[in-house]
């Protein structure tokens, strides 16, 4: 199922054409369709008809784009995916107002589900996307805070972006006829790999090789960002460390690559890296376990491979 | 019904309080509960079931209060029903992400909607959603444009504002079984007093009694907006009044009574007025004879009466 051909011929009208570019805009900028692709998964491991999910996959993708969209205007990000981000290319009014559309969108395409199936999806759909906009809450809630704990953060990713792949593999299985207890064991699947995923760029922002990687490296710890190898590094640090740490990303008076250095130096001396590999290893582990209690078949196979793919992220 | 309890009881979570803080501000603000009134009044001239229509009316009027949400942030507006807006009394990205988590409840109260009923109503729904975000495209889209038409702005209002009364009822007398027909009869009603109440507006900006309009007068041509009141000033007028007018709008060395005075003498010399008050008679008298093709009862009477009372608003 060719997502991006799908998109790409989801027929919006030409008019009021504010509205309607930036969305076409927004589906056009590629990206890997994991989410979509996530919802035929969890069919397909149900041996379900995959055009009864597409209606579905393509909700999922259409909303995961708008969640992109408004949460560029709230972060104030300039590129995405190399490309000017919409309030940039048009402006604020319009990355908020086609954003909305966007919702509105997902919700048309989720309106075509069969009659049978549509209003356990809807909900869901409605959990789905009210987790997310929790877990955009929690993160900016974070910005303005020093105190945050690791497992807040945990709690933070896991609704922020964890969630959207557990209901994806859950929304696909549930139109395919897997029972409440199958689809909790996918839903479960979904978020070890969301959190292993996570944990994994917050690792790669640090240590990743920018050409497999596909971004520069330190964005976040420019930023500040409170990420999970920050917030270790302020967890196994001596309140010496940690105050100094504080102040270095505070500085205005570094190059981007001295305070990445310095940072960085911060990060190899706790042995951060450590930590991170051993949670991403715990919940790729998890997922795996999932995986076991599920149909063993070829789609259960390319989820396996997904699991060990995520956490084997080259460096 | 009382929906302004039906709203205040609305459970929603205490955490983060910061997604959800803003959503119960904005339903608590008031207002008249026009459009759940209108589903309930649509249901009732078919003899329908008031519980079946519920969800339904609560979910249009968080979905129009999410509208007023994010409209504020796009225009900059910093009072809405005399209290301060959500991103003047929080800030912006607050008010961005609480919109959209009120878009997703007023999604999930439209779940509640009865299995049989739920996928029309959700497909008439997201008509009516785009119907509104195409509209205040339109609207802002005539913010930089002085060649606007009347024919231009009435069908920028009729997106905008009209479209969601008509599928108020719309969806009420669907749910309660009245065929298509009735239905296009009920849904024109309802587009035909959303004009004229939207024209009427327009013409209480300029000529109404502050007491009973509820605010003060004038604020729209202090925007400088294109209202129904100053394009038909422009068509009216010849090129040089026209000029003159223009001008005046955009001078920043006048009082506030100054520049409406002004600006009033010129509506006043063109009688743009009559013509207002024409446009609202024709929208009204179709409004009326849409409900001579519906059934004759006491929600009949009412809605001839929320017709009758648009069209005599105050001045």
């Amino acid at each position: 199922m060719d997502f991006n051909n799908l998109l790409h011929n989801l027929d919006f009208p030409t008019a009021p054409d504010g509205l309607y570019e930036p969305i076409v805009y927004t589906l056009a900028s590629g990206g890997k369709r994991l989410r979509p692709q996530l919802v035929l998964l969890g069919s397909q491991l149900f041996d379900g008809q995959e055009q009864d999910v597409q209606p579905a996959a393509l909700a999922i993708e259409v909303f995961h784009n708008f969640t992109l969209l408004h949460d560029d205007v709230m972060d104030k990000a300039d590129v995405r995916r190399g490309r000017p981000t919409v309030h940039v290319k048009w402006n604020e009014n319009t990355a908020i107002l086609s954003g909305d559309q966007m919702l509105i969108e997902a919700y048309k395409l989720l309106s075509q589900v069969s009659e049978d199936k549509l209003p356990r999806v809807l909900q869901l759909f409605n959990q789905m996307a009210t987790a997310i906009c929790e877990g955009q809450q929690y993160d900016m809630d974070f910005e303005s805070r020093e105190d945050v704990a690791i497992d807040e953060y945990i709690q933070m990713i896991r609704l922020k972006t964890a969630v959207l792949l557990g209901y994806a593999l859950r929304i696909g299985a549930y139109i395919a006829g897997a029972d409440d207890q199958q689809q909790q064991s996918l839903f479960d699947y979904g978020i070890n790999i969301g959190l292993a995923f996570q944990i994994q760029d917050d690792l790669l922002d640090v240590y990743g090789d920018p050409a497999t990687f596909g971004k520069a490296i330190g964005g976040d710890i420019l930023c500040g960002k409170k990420t999970f190898m920050l917030l270790t590094a302020f967890k196994k640090a001596s309140s010496e460390i940690r105050q100094e740490l504080q102040q270095t990303l505070l500085r205005t008076d570094m190059t981007n690559n001295e305070k990445i250095s310095a940072v960085t130096a911060v990060y190899d001396m706790l042995n951060v890296r450590q930590d991170a590999e051993k949670f991403i290893q715990h919940y790729t582990d998890n997922a795996l376990l999932c995986l076991q209690q599920l149909p063993l078949n070829e789609a259960n196979n390319r989820l396996r491979e997904l699991a060990e793919k995520l956490s084997e992220r080259k460096r």
